[in-house]
């Protein structure tokens, strides 16, 4: 394991706002704004494409895609496989965010047969990841109860085993392929009090991912972009508030003010 | 009728932010960032799960449940029937807003199917719950023409014949179980500017309740705590959109710096 | 081609205060709660009502529509269509906002049976209101990448043959209904990094035509306050986060502090 140095960050970052990738973002009911604006805020192009009869073909527009199972319904998951099958059809970068992994058979079986058509990364807190790679795990609601370290054995398995790059975010972020593991530590807690801070984080990895072939420096780079975020909205906020305003401030400043 | 005293309101939120309670919010399209974000402040875990095939599931594990009349669709109203019988039959309080009420039959037959189950409380707008009591009302679409103050006595033959607790929003706010009434005064009329904000507060009613044995003493802690936080975002805001982020923030603020 | 006076900005804008018109909104996922906001601290009602068993009811009641056409799927579209066919029963202005056209044949069949129902207003940035008038067009996502200058052609020609009037948007705004042009020049380029502002126009558009005869102006009035807001947002932000804040406070003080 090895801690993703602050040197290989800037330049990806660089990359995402010279190109603007275009995401294609597949999430739940609650956090759509606040995901367009972090994906505007850093530098990408957001679009939300959510009919099945459309969404396979602008997943074949998109530089990257986002498929988030927060609020999944009948329609909302053909929509979905739909651009899964897109994206892998064009090898373009997808990730899953497997929303409360492990609390309800039904929707382990949504999350599942997504993970079998193989995400480029697959993002979740350390109850999800701890749940898709079969350990005990303790989530309550969509909320996590364990610690990021409690899972970077679950999700080296997990990587090796689908396979795929997994992202376990906690107080510190694990990225691994399986056989490589990088680690981002900071950020700020008070994050958690914001909804769709997490979630949106998926949504910029999927940023990332589109301007850098290495998936593991992607993932890396996108957790470092939203801990540099977060620690700057700690520093002016004291609430989750003003706290969520200054953390998509600080999305945007990050790196442009050197 | 007595007002509610600050003394008994301290007690269930330090209860809430001990237990932070599991809330299942089944609300409409246009406010589910802000509930959530609301919850969150407050010291509450919000999760939306809205599919028919799991909504009955999650309502069984959550401590609380809200059902928002908002943007009602027939996927939507399933998914919400599910999660009010689950709720009853393991006694877990739930709340029914029911926005609009009074205004167009189809919603009014959606709403009223949700009154014959018995909500643990009912939040509403003076308008709202003069509908529901089969007074004469003055909605304006989801807005409220008419003072909560003559909604008092429609408010307390709501309670007695559902029977439930009723709870009518307001400059003032009134509490009632039929029998007893309790009022909570304070808040600022901007907070009538950012939308969510009576929307959220009927979440805070299902955490509070999650928490509080006593319905009436809980549904009035919740408004004391909106009203609260009001009262702050008007001593830091001007307009709506920063009205908007202090009044997350007095609802984290609220009662930690004592 | 004339720029649209400030003088004729100030009158509507208190009209559409003292009469605070009801919008009915049905616009896409990502942008409901901005879009409720912005219409709440302009002095507008808004309400979002999608189900199709309710929608031409209450757009019956409404004084002014909003269809966005950002993420549309088979129920959505039927509540809208039923929503611009009670408009035009009852000749209550409606807005098309035609958001992303020319980008996927599906999505702009749909756009297509809307325009064939003579919106009173189409709204859009440059790449989507020249797709609609069969010019090439280089829309990414729902972002334009062609000038506002560079549709003025094409908006002409498009009000001209629906008929309706048509407004671009842009550095500068346009504003034609085929024979009259008027201009609205400034803003902000920060605007495009929130996400909502050009969606939440269109609703701005259909409340000043709620209680504005001359469409035109109507339209050209909803500009010059967005645009005299992210004026406003930019002198008190440098990111987007804190710009998304003052611009709805723009809104709000736009008009009041004289």
């Amino acid at each position: 394991m090895t801690v993703f140095p602050e040197s290989e960050f800037l330049s990806p970052l660089k990359k995402l706002r010279d190109e603007r990738p275009l995401v294609h973002v597949l999430t739940n009911d609650v956090v759509q704004e606040i995901t367009a604006d972090v994906l505007l805020a850093a530098g990408a192009s957001p679009a939300m494409v959510v009919a099945p009869e459309e969404s396979g073909t602008f997943a074949g527009i998109a530089n990257g895609v986002l498929i988030n199972i927060g609020t999944p319904t009948a329609e909302r998951i053909r929509a979905m496989h739909c651009a899964a099958d897109a994206a892998n059809a064009k090898s373009t970068p997808w990730v899953l965010d497997p929303v409360a992994a492990g609390g309800i058979p039904w929707r382990d079986d949504v999350i599942r047969s997504f993970v079998a058509k193989r995400p480029t990364v697959i993002r979740g807190n350390a109850s999800e990841i701890r749940a898709l790679a079969g350990f005990s795990s303790a989530g309550k609601g969509v909320d996590s109860c364990d610690t990021s370290d409690s899972a970077l054995e679950a999700a080296e398995l997990l990587a090796r085993t689908v396979p795929t790059v997994v992202h376990v975010t906690g107080e510190t972020d694990y990225v691994t392929d399986g056989e490589r593991t990088v680690s981002v530590a900071g950020g700020h807690e008070m994050a958690t009090l914001v909804v769709g801070t997490g979630c949106s984080l998926s949504a910029l990895v999927a940023a990332f991912a589109a301007v850098t072939d290495d998936r593991v420096a992607a993932a890396a780079a996108a957790a470092m972009l939203a801990k540099r975020a977060a620690e700057y909205a700690a520093q002016h906020a004291k609430a989750p508030g003003s706290f969520h305003v200054h953390y998509i401030d600080g999305l945007y400043l990050t790196g442009r003010t050197e």
